[in-house]
């Protein structure tokens, strides 16, 4: 009771959206309802027109509604660098360091328990993306998980034999980070990995 | 950069939605499409319907598509009870505890420095609603906040030649509050409405 049927129908559709649970979700049906109808229809097109066109890149297999993302139709890129990351969202934080190559989207990382080997991940169409081209190094910026790890592992295994720079990201300490914060695992890589300054 | 035109138009269309910030919105935005194109669909139908056709009730001016909500179309309520609250959210936790008589929603409360009296809060209709019908209690379940408290005040005082019972909701300490954590108004309230055990 208490909320009529369509009230309740949205509701339950916001739902849907990660991280938002029942009171969430109350909460911003009747805002939308009591205080911006306009940006709800607004939201309402955006979600239609997105799910409707946005499709895949050609090139590096993030999303994209053009054939081509901003990223691979850009002529101002270093074409000899390829980043491969696990998602979109990955492309979006590697551009804010100012990362000037180029890119490749996998679907994830392996989980062989998943069911989720090389094909499902998009392997055959990165090595296939590397051969069309001419990058002379491939950084590997998987996520620091252990599927993330194994994934980077397994790709610079099968670029080996091809004579690439194959690189992978650094582990260490985050910026700002206070050392008695930092995970043990973490604190050896950033020992391990030390520079002279 | 980064996303493309229509991915970037709806994670902006998301941030509309109360307590979404940019890197939730981007999460929504990518993962409805990498996942459930079908949920935002339906998202979109239900967002389209709701704000379409959803108005207010007739009688207790909560937000519903139909003449009268749930609360006040059943004809097995209290109607020598009237509940009156800020907001359609209130009507559901009340709903919560079996209250099982009938409603008011005011639009929020008395708000003299945003320019909200009496009638942009609904309170006319409130006393028409109440010449109507014959309660014989009036429960003030507006907000404990000092808004919600004076918009309380105001009303009782507003009823008070009418003859009928108005109460207002009791404060005190929360159950499983513990005793350390509450503020002291609340624990002022909470000793000077002790009650024999
Ligand atoms: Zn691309
Ligand atoms: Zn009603």
């Amino acid at each position: 009771m208490s909320f009529s049927p369509l009230i309740n129908q949205l509701i339950e559709s916001l739902r849907i959206l990660p991280g938002v649970g029942k009171k969430s979700a109350q909460r911003m049906a009747l805002q939308l309802l009591e205080r911006n109808r306009q940006g709800a229809l607004k939201l309402a097109d955006a979600l239609n027109l997105a799910m409707d066109k946005v499709g895949y890149c050609k090139l590096c297999h993030t999303l994209s509604e053009e054939e081509l993302c901003p990223q691979c139709a850009s002529p101002n890129r270093d074409d000899k660098l390829l980043c491969i990351v696990e998602g979109p969202l990955d492309v979006f934080a590697i551009e804010q360091t100012g990362y000037q190559g180029r890119y490749f989207v996998l679907k994830g990382h392996l989980s062989p328990l998943d069911g989720l080997g090389p094909e499902a991940i998009g392997i055959p169409e990165l090595l296939k993306r590397i051969e069309n081209a001419e990058f002379e190094e491939i950084i590997l910026a998987t996520n620091s998980t252990v599927e993330g790890e194994a994934t980077a592992h397994y790709i610079a295994q099968l670029l080996a034999p091809k004579g690439l720079t194959v690189s992978r990201i650094a582990h260490g300490v985050p910026l700002g980070g206070e050392l008695e914060l930092v995970d043990g695992g973490t604190l050896s890589h950033a020992l391990a990995g030390r520079r002279p300054i």
